[in-house]
């Protein structure tokens, strides 16, 4: 062969590939596989940092979106948070190196999980318009600002800063400014004013505004005024633990014996559980964990993982929480009929709690013969794309939608005026790719999300078949109402009594049934039975 | 709030976070989401490696691959290749080191792409067992072999070096041996057997043996006898460049001047080329590369997409070749009575060359009323997981099947006894992702997989028209020998020609046409028409 390498010459074109080239070339896997999308993602990473930001500072989110067009497909997007700043030595990196975060390595659920998603943003920027990214930052110490213009260098993935100075201050108490240029393509479904809509109805306590290109502003206002209690920060659990993630845990450990290694490094663990694990293991409690041999270690793997644990704190866990997104689906859906949210119990999946969060919206504008809208949140961030890999998606094609009165034919999607919302929060959602766009479709997943939607949905149910009953009852009465007078006759002929009064009596009835319908639709009472009216029932009698 | 946290807080939670870190937590990101899969991802790994090698070394790849059962869910996967070695050095960073390889910066076919793969492995593998990997590496300078166990220290993404020694080497010339133990199970479908036979299917000219737990040996021959032309290195293309890598080529180009860089830093440019661009972007062709400011660059880039320019060069590419799928699908169907296979001409995505090949088996054992079976593959290389997501079933999917004969309801897909084999051939697959499972349904990519489809769609219906016809004469040719007898005496009456001649006669053309049959049946034709049997027809006519 002419062209034929030997080990040496292939030795030479070995190479070590950094983190931001090898996404520059792939970034099709962090979302930005299309204009549109790109556009959206640079907005949707600057806006989910805000909002985890100034959860942890303890701050009502107040963050503006701005738009500008520069060309065609050409845009400069501006995000504006109140959140807690960011200190000056930290600017650089957190926007100019991929893998770099402070969520990465904590067990609690947060937006961001990986590092990766804002400079991301910067790297996709500086490829398609060469243009650094800027940014201001005040934490509610500094008087002036932080000013920042940079680039990522990508052969290095380390910020290079082009400018850096201090300014007189964009932010009044503290916060951040990210203004972003880059190429996309705006367009209202799948782009920003989806995400910003979903992530209205999954984080009613932000407060987010829009202004469009064409200067015209959206105000998604709040529809609760109070911050959601604070996810904790957890140890692992025993259950969800591997032998390499073990192997490091025991070397780099504080504790000084192995039982104390078991009973502080782990949640949900105590002096007991700890005894009884070195016991299982025939291990000594004493034993200083970094000077466990491998067969040790598979010895004390194997024993925690057969051990009897509690399951896992569940206070690392915020969820959207029942009233709250029932409240919001009705702000944002306000002619829809019936909504209802169901918050499910958390469950633990590979010693990881999660918890599932089902909302339904019925009718109103919404489109009777089109296929019911599916909205898709993991740890309240609506999942745009890639519905088809989600596990929501395989739950929602295993519940049998004829039961709770929508149309369905075989395994389609069912038909109807419904907007369905399903939230995974965890404090980690295993996504099926770097983009986050769906969540990995694992069996312990998939069945809490049916048993959520079947809980949902029999509300749903009990709304609909009320709502039947009603009309049946609607028509019935219309029926007595149009033969009250020839009634009001036999009746006479029959009892012998007055024929005025028998009418008056009858048409009293009827009023009466039709005060109490109109109440009961008032206070958005779906499930209580009315019972038939009978012929002849007394005036005024209450069931 | 009680836990609020400043900015500065926050700060301190920053950190860096290693590749090795990134993958370890999100492995179902390589392809390691479950038992099955993560034994079949071990030894695609490492052959794919091998294939690679031998081929960029000008050897006959000769492979083998055993499997060792260490408890029912942990194996030991040992890959052994004839290839041209490793030199020491570089051994630890190969396999110890994500991120890191010869492929990731070359334009060039390859079944890596991305310096994951092999590392991948062992990243897992200590992870589920602590194990280091142990290899086995001899050049064939080397008298002896290099042997080295590693690990991968998952905080700095750097190998950890266990062992590393000169041994008598296991290993005749040169070649590589890899060995790894890992968490896993053991499957046919979907496994090992269905990869090395796939692999086997789209590079005929390997050698596979595998040796399964229980010691049973199966032999994957070659069905041709050489190697495939060696794809060539290519420089990018101007219609598939971005900002940001011209920006980085400018400044790093050994080219003097604007039109030298233009002429000779990629592909299917000239100095004519040059100059016209330089023309059209108002640049000055003297200018030197790296001085080049934004707008200037901008322009620059606008130009090159504008211009004219020959399609990039197609010999980075290599495709299986239509007799080479041909023969390898018979050889592992060779029941099937029917087998074509198609290269399309190479086409152009992104400045990027890729090619699609499609083969068809039919009949035989194939199961007439199943879906039919598809096996896609990138570079040659099988793809078993996420046929959802891939480009192959949006292709399949857009094609009507009754067309070419074959059942099929609605949009599902089609129905009968059928092999349908897809390959993409390109020097950058743009994979949906790191897993390498599924190709990113991009439209000029679908296009291209539907027309040849379509291409060998119509030899197959062809073929299958042909052989209803076939059957249709040959009935009719039965009807004809029941009544030879018959029809001689009847002929005899009409003619007054002797009826033992005129049955003789009869008997004649009816062996001449059973003959032609079979002849034209071994000689696998399949579209030939053989015109209907006309009563009275010479003996010996030929058509």
């Amino acid at each position: 062969m002419i062209m034929a390498k030997t080990a040496e010459e292939l030795a030479a074109l070995q190479k070590e590939i950094s983190i931001s080239e090898f996404f520059e070339k792939n970034k099709h896997l962090l979302g930005f596989d299309n204009p549109t999308k790109a556009l959206m993602m640079a907005v949707k990473e600057a806006v989910d940092n805000s909002l985890d930001a100034c959860e942890e500072a303890g701050i009502l989110p107040e963050i503006s979106v701005k738009l500008k067009s520069v060309s065609e497909d050409r845009f400069i997007v501006t995000v504006h948070d109140n959140g807690p700043g960011i200190v000056k030595e930290q600017v650089p990196k957190i926007f100019g190196k991929l893998l770099y975060g402070s969520k990465f390595h904590r067990l609690r659920q947060s937006r961001g999980q990986q590092g990766i998603g804002i400079s991301a943003v910067v790297l996709y920027s500086q490829l398609t318009t060469g243009k650094p990214t800027r940014i201001w930052a005040k934490t509610n110490t500094q008087k002036k600002a932080t000013y920042v213009e940079l680039v990522i260098d990508t052969l290095k993935n380390e910020p290079k800063i082009v400018k850096d100075e201090e300014v007189e201050s964009p932010i009044k108490d503290s916060g951040v400014i990210v203004s972003i240029e880059l190429t996309g393509r705006y367009r209202k479904v799948q782009g920003i004013d989806d995400y910003l809509k979903q992530t209205s109805i999954a984080n009613p306590y932000a407060r987010i505004t829009f202004t469009a290109s064409d200067g015209v502003k959206t105000i998604f206002p709040r529809s609760v005024n109070e911050l959601p209690k604070q996810p904790k920060e957890m140890l692992p659990h025993p259950y969800g633990i591997e032998f390499g993630i073990l192997l490091r845990m025991l070397a780099s450990s504080k504790s000084r014996t192995l039982a104390t290694f078991i009973a502080n490094d782990f949640s949900s663990t105590g002096a007991q559980s700890a005894k009884d694990i070195c016991v299982a293991a025939k291990l000594d409690t004493q034993k200083i964990p970094s000077s466990l041999m491998r067969e040790e270690i598979d010895a004390l793997l194997s024993a925690m993982q057969r051990a009897k644990i509690q399951r896992p704190p569940l206070d690392c866990l915020s969820p959207i929480g029942g009233k709250e997104l029932e409240k919001s689906m009705k702000k944002e859906y306000p002619s829809s009929e019936f909504a209802i949210a169901v918050t499910r119990e958390p469950s633990v999946y590979r010693g990881n709690p999660f918890q599932i969060e089902v909302g339904i919206a019925y009718g109103g504008d919404l489109k009777s013969d089109e296929q019911m809208t599916i909205l898709r949140f993991a740890n309240r961030v609506p999942l745009m794309y890639q519905a088809g890999a989600c596990a929501t998606m395989e739950a929602i094609k295993e519940i049998e939608w004829k039961r709770y009165g929508l149309q369905q034919s075989g395994n389609n999607m069912p038909v109807g005026p419904v907007i369905l919302v399903i939230h995974m929060a965890s404090a980690w959602v295993p996504f099926v790719s770097e983009s986050k766009e769906a969540i990995a479709p694992y069996p312990d997943i998939i069945k809490e999300m049916k048993l959520s939607i079947q809980d949902a949905g029999r509300q749903l149910s009990r709304y609909l078949s009320g709502k039947r009953r009603t009309g049946d009852q609607q028509r019935r009465l219309q029926i007595f109402e149009r033969y009250s007078v020839e009634m009001a006759t036999a009746l006479h002929v029959l009892t012998g009594k007055d024929e005025k009064d028998i009418l008056k009596k009858l048409k009293e009835i009827i009023e009466n049934r039709n005060r109490l319908k109109e109440a009961s639709q008032k206070a958005g009472d779906t499930g209580e039975e009315v019972a038939p009216l009978a012929v002849g029932e007394e005036k005024g009698e209450e069931e």
